[in-house]
């Protein structure tokens, strides 16, 4: 079958890319107001998209009210974040965390997750993600005919713990990595194959 | 452990970044050059960002020579590609087409995969591919401090097969997609996962 998105409704066309682009890799990512007040929330518009210098891509939407997320804001006000992993040990909590909360309500306390200090970055890290990343905001560019941003960051510090590494690289079958789907689902990991070149 | 990414070299980074942010949907994207050279390759960095208009972002590096790769150079000069989804039937294939080809050979001889017309771009979709979605380029955009383009273009018409939907959108279980770990390692998706809000 074709389809021209444009004949979708904008909820079928959510659905329909969402279900597309499959697995997704997930950001929880952790910010500050500039009052200081904590955020965490997931996002799976997300991905590596350089290296050198190390640098992760996310868009973040508007709320249904037309305001900015209160991630972007954070970031787009204060420059900082961090992007921690979501295990299968924080599946459950990540997606508390997604919930449509005020802003002045912390997510961390909500879900029961541990904000430790930062090395290089004033937002904590989850104590309970074994892989996080601490970024400084590199670019944040509107999308051309969208209200969603994409949030562009370096990353200024990686801190992992030592038991997801082997030979000094995180290790998929350590890490245990959730990823997204459509709908409101997660996925774990499956077999891991290499082809022959 | 804690790390600052500017101390480690090119390659450890390129190691960290692909072993950290972990599974990565795959685009298998098709282009054809001004002349009509076909070309097929894989991209990691990428996934959606918005849905309205559905627009997909991939990160296109240079050729250790310091030429654009070919895909890149076609969307810019074109403005149009193909995303094909990436399933564990074409694993294989997708492996071998990210091999270093000179600019005039093709992909699809190579792998010996299928071109078939698109329905409203010029570059041909993979058949063997059961979800595909052409795009136009939408705006095309160096990444600060990084030889890197992001490439952002808009899905203006979707292909797929009937025998991966369930209730009209792509099943997750029917389409079985790889997607790509650090190294050279593909994963399958695992155990699907619902959490209670």
């Amino acid at each position: 079958m074709q389809i021209n998105p444009e004949e979708l409704s904008s909820k079928d066309r959510y659905r329909w890319i969402t279900s597309a682009v499959i697995p997704r890799p997930i950001a929880f990512v952790s910010s500050l107001s500039p009052e200081g007040n904590l955020n965490l929330a997931p996002f799976s518009f997300f991905n590596g998209i350089c290296t050198s210098p190390p640098v992760l891509a996310i868009s973040m939407g508007k709320r249904k009210s037309g305001d900015r997320k209160d991630s972007l804001r954070n970031i787009e006000e204060t420059g900082e974040f961090v992007v921690n992993i979501v295990t299968e040990k924080i599946g459950k909590e990540t997606e508390r965390s997604s919930e449509d909360l005020p802003p002045e309500s912390d997510e961390f306390s909500y879900t029961g997750l541990t904000p430790v200090p930062s090395t290089r970055v004033k937002p904590p890290r989850v104590a309970e993600s074994p892989l996080s990343m601490e970024c400084r905001l590199l670019q944040s560019m509107p999308i051309e005919k969208s209200s969603s941003t994409l949030i562009l960051g370096e990353v200024v510090s990686i801190h992992a713990e030592e038991d997801i590494l082997t030979d000094g690289l995180p290790d998929p079958r350590k890490l245990r990595p959730l990823s997204r789907l459509g709908g409101g689902t997660y996925a774990t990991l499956g077999d891991l194959l290499e082809f022959p070149k």
